[in-house]
């Protein structure tokens, strides 16, 4: 079957084999992926993962040992803990020391014609969402999970650090909690979208120096420059949240986190389910597609999503899954 | 009169003006002083302070607009607010825009005969605390405000990296709190300070690579290995306490905190009538005391304490006959 590999260099398979479903696992057909810039920092050596890529997707389950799921159009977290470790048992499993993430750790990913899940991580999509939301699952699901690090704060505005797709769907994630919010950019065309999902926008060039403090920030550059400007954006006893993972050493003066007593806190996946929620709610992150390709092409999808400044690039699968799976 | 300027370099000054009292300040008469880590790196430029050096103390009130204060033996909160902002109104004035800190940012320090302090930041010491276990209040109220970071977690054990005068005292303090603790550093003698306050301890070297992780780490070593190792150290959606503030920019990856989801909270000043009451209590931070000089020879007491691994250095304004320090 077809799969992006994450090879060095990546590369488009013809003859990647079938992956095998074990038990309490579902095997999914693909519809529509979506690529990360976490995949495009994995084809760049990050984590040293070697697998097919791809964690962005909605797809219709194949094959399933639950047969409420066969047909059904899913999506679902990434990540699959052991089960039966404290962090399984008693929280969501994200830190399982024991988990594989898809696409990312131990588990082949979205980015071809068929893959597997475990079951238990499903999320049944609703008919009134449509593909082209449903593949914003995951990454929304990661923006609304700013959410959990600090109580709602509705007197303050929030600042996101950044106009990319990452920073913009957390804009739209704290705009459907009701938050007041900046963005911060550096392109208008892309503030632009922030401002129709009610969000406040600035340019970069257009703050001044110290003028601008807020008790929640959300970097969302991955750049050090980013990183230092969101820290001196925190007012004191703040929150700084750190989104984006990327392989790279910075150099950070820490002596202001002491001063001002603020709190870095990183935040990585969220709930699907509360993803899939807001999707149906209304929430749209569809001005974010950039561009849509099919798996055929899906190496050029990842050398597009690759080029600085593109929003979100999709891969869609129309192959024999679609006769075969009613929705 | 005399007093320890912090000029370039820094100085013993013995015609330093007296101080003058301002409405709402009382004139204090130095007893005991500590000198601090950050002293010595305020004389090596830091924060670009200029003025009398000194924020840990134990005083005698000469003057004061409140007649109950004059004659009392006193500690103060070192941070000054304004009174009337927000943070001053509905929180402890420690991040006041408008703030001084005594000895560190705008208002001349305790380490001269006499000096001045807002009434409001006063608390008086209990005759029973003497004024070797009262000069440790400021800094033992810094260690204790690690208990405000998060709600103790009596399931697991915190762990402090760094046996110095700081690692130790936020050991004494987790401990007076009955937190399990065990302090990580490399000087057998002083962690043997820390075990006899309870806490378990390890010599670095002994540490495993990814062996130990807690919930709650505290770094106290300020340096960029020892950041490094604390958030190896520090247990997925745990917390880091940064305590240490240096003048020093870290290189630092940020990836794990992302992945791991850490949360690294800097924590600096505390509440001095909390550690006032905890010496009170038994709390007894006197092993820590490595010196003591009389305020005429301040300058070596800040020589000294500047020395690699010397622990708390005293300066006593009563009478050099009464004075004991190194040769």
């Amino acid at each position: 079957m077809l799969a992006l590999l994450n090879a060095d260099p990546p590369r488009l398979a013809r003859d990647q084999p079938e992956p095998k479903r074990a038990a309490g696992e579902a095997l999914l057909s693909l519809r529509l992926a979506g690529v990360c810039d976490t995949d495009v920092q994995l084809s760049r050596g990050y984590l040293g993962y070697r697998g097919v890529l791809g964690h962005e997707f909605v797809a219709d389950v194949v094959a399933a040992d639950g047969p409420r799921w066969v047909g059904r159009r899913v999506v679902a977290d990434i990540n699959a803990g052991c089960g039966e470790c404290t962090d399984c048992l008693s929280r969501d499993g994200h830190h399982c020391a024991r988990r594989s993430v898809l696409g990312i750790v131990a588990r082949d990913g979205a980015l071809a014609e068929r893959f597997v899940v475990p079951e238990r991580c499903l999320v049944e999509v609703p008919a009134d969402v449509s593909d082209e939301r449903a593949v914003f699952a995951e990454p929304l699901a990661a923006a609304l999970h700013v959410l959990d690090v600090v109580p709602p704060d509705f007197s303050h505005e929030a600042i996101v650090l950044g106009d990319g797709k990452l920073g913009l769907l957390v804009a739209f994630a704290l705009r459907s909690a009701g938050l007041a919010t900046l963005v911060v950019g550096h392109h208008p065309e892309k503030l632009a979208l922030a401002r129709a999902a009610g969000a406040r926008t600035l340019e970069e060039r257009e703050l001044a120096p110290e003028s601008l403090q807020s008790p929640l920030v959300v970097e969302a550059t991955g750049s050090e420059r980013g990183v230092a400007l969101a820290l001196t954006l925190t007012a004191p006893r703040g929150t700084l949240v750190l989104k984006t993972t990327v392989a790279a050493r910075y150099e950070l003066d820490l002596a202001p986190v002491v001063i001002h007593e603020l709190r870095v806190v990183g935040s990585r996946c969220g709930d699907l389910g509360r993803a899939v929620a807001a999707l149906r709610d209304g929430l749209d992150p569809t001005p974010l597609i950039a561009a849509r390709f099919p798996l055929e092409r899906a190496d050029e999808a990842l050398r597009h999503a690759s080029t600085r400044g593109v929003l979100k690039v999709l891969v869609e699968h129309r192959g024999p899954a679609e006769v075969t799976c009613p929705s």
